[in-house]
């Protein structure tokens, strides 16, 4: 076990690894408007990044190339550089005592490593070795739906189909979009450079690596990530993943089947009241969530909540979310909260 | 039973009604394309969209408002003008002893109307009673691929997530998705007026109208007309449609369940030797189906196909095709094709 689970009672000396990116921007942003308690902030980047200049609460902060040096009397570590350079830094930053909240997939699956949804986890992060992991977008808004629902029967299997934004893929990846869409509509040929084909009025299927077992590993991280999340090993999913022409906000279209039968309005009623969920339902006018609803917004939404004609143990949904803010930066944001001392006095 | 369920044989005297929108253009470019027998072709439109000049075959044809004249001597007719004006000229056309191949939902749900997917269902085409239904674009694409896998294993239940683009919407809305992603990108305001919504870097589920099980008339379209189609009134099925920002070819995710376990491999031979469906399937490369690689096709591309990690008897796949061609105007052509009586010689 850490010395302690909990941050210091004291403003604190936070870095951000990999400050440069969408989820490193919107990080600082929500810091700021949350007044996380910080007395010093350390933006860390890859060399190639290194010596730009940010403006943060009225400060100017220079991005500086990570060291051993870096992490030197620092509480608290925001890192969303990408497993690679979370392994590397890891043994540094334990080593200073600091709490990592690590937005990759690296340890995401291992047991000392608690994998946290605020609203529907927070007491597994109190129980970590000095690294808390951040889920997966697509996974943060699937079970801030799911753990809810289960509390009225327990799920047993889950088929979902995303409709993924290019924000996924990064900052390149969103101006990619917009640059080759431009493109198109001037009649020009488009060749993408960070996604492997052209998003423009186009969509493909996610482009993470393929298992054996013919999904892919971002298919793969919401079945395991999911699972862990909701303490459920036997919980059966099944997710296709496809990245569309949106910027900043996913979708995803889910089918849940319960034990057993679940009152439809039971069901609405717990997804009206739940945390970071918002129920966007007017059948009258057609209106349900769309990623421009939740574009730069905490909560996510929820909508077309009906009892499915399939199977009269299912339900169907549809949600939307910002995919940089509660499938990334919010989330790690709001798990460092839960470790803040004076939450638990 | 009509005089005769088969066409004259000889060169034909066609009508289109609605030919002035973007499945009266594609029925104009295939009937050439394929040299379809036509000795006169009548285009009918509103009054609005009357008397545009359209060169067909180096002629220079001229849209003519439809009145009860206008199907005189008329042996076939191809609807795509909505389910009110076929439903207006039935009459009429029935008096000619013209056979109506309809686009609309007007007649699909018929007892006496056959619902038509050539690669499907062709034998129903014939026991017409002057009309045969074309179906709903999503179903024609999904039936493709549902008809060679039920004949492996009786299909049980589908569970169906859409990617619809917006050329279902017509030839105004794929216009408005170009107009207003070009303001969206010059970062001016888009107001939509063909669309509900903008689909400019946004989706949001298809605005179809609802009905009181909170499903919209398009993913009930999905139920029914597959039901139909496929000649199995126990099949269970659930839909949710939504419309993304891609202009013609629409894209289906889908989960099938059969009644016994079926072989993957079975199920992908079959795929790959299905009429009307290629198989684009390399996982190596991580290349599956986009609506990039089926517009202006003949075929709908299908891949993905793989064992449901949920169920050990269901398939998951994606599929996509092409709403215009395949999803409405060739699907239509194909079906009067099967009328030539020297296809029955």
């Amino acid at each position: 076990m850490y010395k302690s689970s909990l941050l210091p009672n004291r403003s604190l000396k936070v870095a951000i690894l990999g400050s440069s990116g969408a989820v490193g921007s919107e990080l600082l942003k929500i810091l700021q408007e949350r007044n996380f308690p910080i007395s010093e902030l350390i933006l860390l980047s890859s060399p190639r990044s290194a010596g730009k200049k940010i403006i943060w609460k009225n400060q100017e902060l220079i991005t500086q190339e990570v060291t051993e040096k870096s992490f030197l009397n620092v509480d608290l570590v925001f890192a969303s550089a990408g497993g690679s350079v979370s392994k590397k830094w890891l043994s540094t930053i334990k080593n200073e005592n600091a709490i990592l909240i690590d937005n990759s997939s690296a340890f995401r699956l291992d047991k000392d490593v608690p994998l946290v949804v605020p609203e529907v986890n927070p007491n597994a992060a109190l129980n970590h070795n000095g690294v808390i992991a951040n889920p997966n977008c697509t996974t943060i808004l699937l079970t801030l739906v799911l753990a809810p629902l289960n509390h009225i029967s327990k799920i047993k299997r889950i088929i979902v189909s995303t409709y993924q934004s290019a924000s996924g893929a990064g900052q390149l990846a969103m101006e990619e979009l917009k640059s080759l869409s431009k493109m198109y509509l001037e009649g020009n040929p488009q060749k993408p450079q960070i996604l492997p084909y052209s998003l423009a009025f186009n969509l493909f299927l996610h482009n993470s690596p393929m298992q054996a077992n013919n999904y892919c590993e971002e298919e793969m991280k919401m079945i395991n990530e999911t699972r862990k999340i909701l303490n459920n090993t036997e919980l059966k999913l099944s997710a296709t993943c496809v990245r569309v022409p949106v910027l900043r906000a996913h979708s995803e279209s889910v089918n849940i089947e319960f034990s057993h039968s679940v009152d439809l309005s039971e069901a609405i009623s717990k997804l009206k009241v739940a945390k970071g969920v918002d129920v966007i339902e007017d059948y009258k006018n057609n209106r349900f969530p769309m990623p421009e609803d939740v574009k730069e917004k905490d909560n996510i939404a929820v909508g077309r909540i009906r009892a499915d004609l399939s199977n009269p143990n299912a339900l169907e949904l549809w949600l939307c979310g910002d995919q940089i803010r509660k499938g990334a930066a919010l989330n790690a944001i709001q798990i460092a909260e839960i470790l803040l001392r004076n939450n638990h006095e």
